[in-house]
């Protein structure tokens, strides 16, 4: 046996170490963490402990690494790979208690804040300062911000205002043997060694418990205006992206929707909204700024390079209700179409000019092996997420005929010069594919840096690659 | 004796391993590649490679890591902290030969270059495509990118377009053994395992020889403007700084100067260019976008932070000519004031507004030392780069009491939230401070992460730690 089990004397003396309330065992509590909302997939952790603080924190991961008891880091739970899943049993650590902001730092934008704030939570409170937290992935309201940054999680903006990584300055850690520290410094530049803060970032709670960030604000956009432009073909549609960019418009966010999404949501949820019958696809683009009129000359800049791709027809959305409504269908799709069918979820990404390819291809491999998916995603990025749906697919081919087929949208992928997941990590379910994207040496590679932080291997055990 | 001497027989081998048009041994030669732009340090190779193929970068690294030959991979040979200078002798390994843009491709907005492309060359092809590549350091003229890649290099329009860890989607790099991989993907977002792309980032050629790279490229913004604003004070010029950001605007480079500076660069260059008597410090603001009219705005509204901030006069400059005459004046500071005494350069970083409280140290320091100080650079990231001038102090003062006094300023920055390097890295000459900013756990994770990759220690040895 790897790891050594957790008995009536190690939760004795945890609940020592931490204090009762920080500790607990009780079934009910022990299945709540038994899942995030990675499919239906669950692990029983042996006992969940919520710390308060960075020491606790510290005196628990000291306490396991002498012991060798296997502790999975997790935020609000919101994952799409199983990276907060404690397959090995042992400790569940719930960051959920850690929900401070410490600071709004108006002089050097900057906010310093605990790994269990809720990530809207931090940009309405920002907002309200006039600022802007730009990552804002579409679990933004029960997310946590640490479990954002140990996943490298996106969101709609990434493709204007760039990744979770640029806004990122600096780490509190805990490492496996219990050493606190902070990864970098709280500055816009860094050049001082390795950096360990952009190697914590996507690491996925292996090498370390993300404990506090410095996140970096910048001033908010005045306004900002949505459009809602419908296509004959998805492909089409695709096209039109990289089209937008090349004709020098950054939008703040370009997301596509297979027309199946758009139905899936009208059908689940109360959303008004007519699909035509020829209409395939949908790109929902949004541009921010500090000057309306400039904004309303960027949406038609915008509008011409969409009719130069066939574009049907464009809806503006300019009030906050109208943009609401548009945004809710993109926001809902998610969970419509799981509650639609049995699925399985990827995040597929890719160079943003080969999505009409990708998207092709997922088709017809789709084809062949008998499933059907809905696509859509952040577009501008590249990042497709891909919801295959059972369906009526027969149990059987399901277990056997569907790796097959995510195998070839993976090696797909791969060929695009993309990779296997954009903002969704690796965790468990994406493991099966690595030796598609890396070499046995990059993945030995990877191994050795998991040695240098965590030699034992209690951190998070079994995630990434095994 | 740690390493293998170079003798007749290895470059024999070389030789024929590489072909002798790759290998030189001359001694013209092997001094030119012996210095770098720091101070005056001076440490000879014993042999200097110059491969035109990631293959023969292989070759020679399978070929020293056999044999225990240091190799120093170098760029250009403008670096500030010493780091391509091979401190153990053996092979200084030269990437100027692959200089080839390899692709603009304009679908993706992504170039593929070979490491020893120089900056401006790839900045200027891609504007003819109407395209930004936004990391412009001062040496953009003649460094490479390769260079810049290894040390994080930064430049004037990081405050808006952010770093260039934001700009580098995937690097092929060679590994001390030889083995060749691409670290990433060409994807905008990634979350796909531990991000060694961003790990080789400011890793200074200690991992890895960076072979080859994908860049991001953005819209190239059609107008900027410029102005250059005078202060009665340096530390009111500092404050201003953080309240333009938080007055709402981000400038696209917002550099300070020191009037010592301005006065060094009229004195040594052809600058006509009159400072005022009561006039301490300067600074240029730039803005862009493709709006001129709301650039006017733009500059309005800064003008009024800048003014409640007792600026006493704003000098705007609207035609190529009039930008290209200030921001000369910038440009050219490093070496004017290098011309003017031996001196030594710290490369401080901050969060912004700790500036006006960093550079009043800086001068304290200077007075309890005995040394002088003029200070430039990229205030709106928090970015001050200190050039300390020996001028009249003597030559005993200069080596006891100056490191007592750069240690305080490190100590200072440091306190200050600040690194040790924002842009410049660590290389040779900021090792003695590293222990200020890094406990001993820190340094001993860097130094592991590097055993993971260069087990024999061979690649650029005694940089960053020793």
């Amino acid at each position: 046996m790897r790891f050594k089990a957790v008995d009536t004397e190690i939760i004795e003396q945890l609940k020592n170490l931490l204090g009762t309330e920080s500790v607990f065992t009780e079934p009910e509590t022990l299945k709540e963490y038994a899942h995030d909302e990675t499919e239906d997939l669950y692990y029983l952790p042996e006992l969940v402990v919520k710390p308060s603080t960075t020491e606790q924190v510290a005196r628990l991961m000291r306490f396991c690494n002498e012991r060798n008891i296997p502790v999975t880091p997790r935020g609000a739970g919101t994952g799409l790979s199983g990276g907060a899943l404690p397959i090995y049993g042992g400790v569940s650590l719930s960051m959920e208690r850690m929900n401070k902001i410490l600071q709004i730092d108006e002089r050097n934008l900057q906010a310093h804040v605990e790994a269990g704030v809720i990530t809207e939570v931090l940009i309405d409170e920002v907002a309200k300062l006039n600022l802007l937290y730009p990552i804002d992935p579409s679990s933004k309201g029960s997310c946590f911000i640490g479990g954002n940054i140990a996943h490298g999680s996106g969101g709609p903006r990434v493709l204007k205002y760039g990744t979770l990584r640029d806004y990122i300055l600096n780490l509190e850690v805990v490492l496996p043997n219990g050493e606190i520290m902070w990864t970098g410094a709280n500055t816009l530049k860094y050049a001082s060694g390795y950096n360990l803060t952009q190697l914590m970032i996507g690491s996925e709670g292996t090498l370390g418990v993300i404990t506090k960030a410095v996140v970096k604000l910048i001033p908010k956009p005045c306004y900002n205006l949505l459009m809602m432009a419908s296509f004959p073909s998805a492909e089409l549609a695709c096209q039109a992206v990289s089209a937008i960019f090349r004709a020098g418009m950054t939008p703040s966010a370009l997301e596509f929707m297979e027309r199946s999404g758009i139905e899936w949501v009208i059908k689940y949820d109360d959303i008004k909204f007519e699909v035509k019958n020829h209409i395939e696809a949908y790109l929902l683009i949004e541009v921010d700024g500090n000057n309306l009129d400039v904004l309303r000359t960027d949406c038609e800049k915008i509008g011409e390079v969409l009719y130069h791709h066939k574009c049907e027809d464009i809806l503006l959305g300019e009030s906050a209700n109208e943009k609401d409504e548009l945004w809710k269908i993109r926001r809902k799709m998610p969970l419509s179409v799981k509650a639609n069918s049995v699925y399985k979820e990827e995040d597929t990404v890719v160079p943003r000019a080969e999505l009409p390819t990708l998207l092709k291809g997922i088709k017809s491999i789709g084809n062949k092996y008998g499933f059907k998916s809905v696509c859509y995603g952040h577009a501008g990025d590249g990042n497709l997420h891909v919801n295959i749906i059972k369906d009526s697919m027969s149990e059987h081919d399901w277990k056997t005929k569907l790796p097959l087929g995510i195998k070839e949208i993976m090696e797909l992928t791969v060929s695009l010069q993309g990779t296997l997941s954009g903002e969704h990590g690796i965790g468990l379910i994406q493991q099966p594919y690595m030796n598609i994207k890396f070499s046995e040496a990059h993945l030995q590679l990877m191994r050795n840096i998991k040695q240098v932080f965590d030699p034992k291997g209690i951190l998070n055990p079994g995630k990434i690659f095994n």
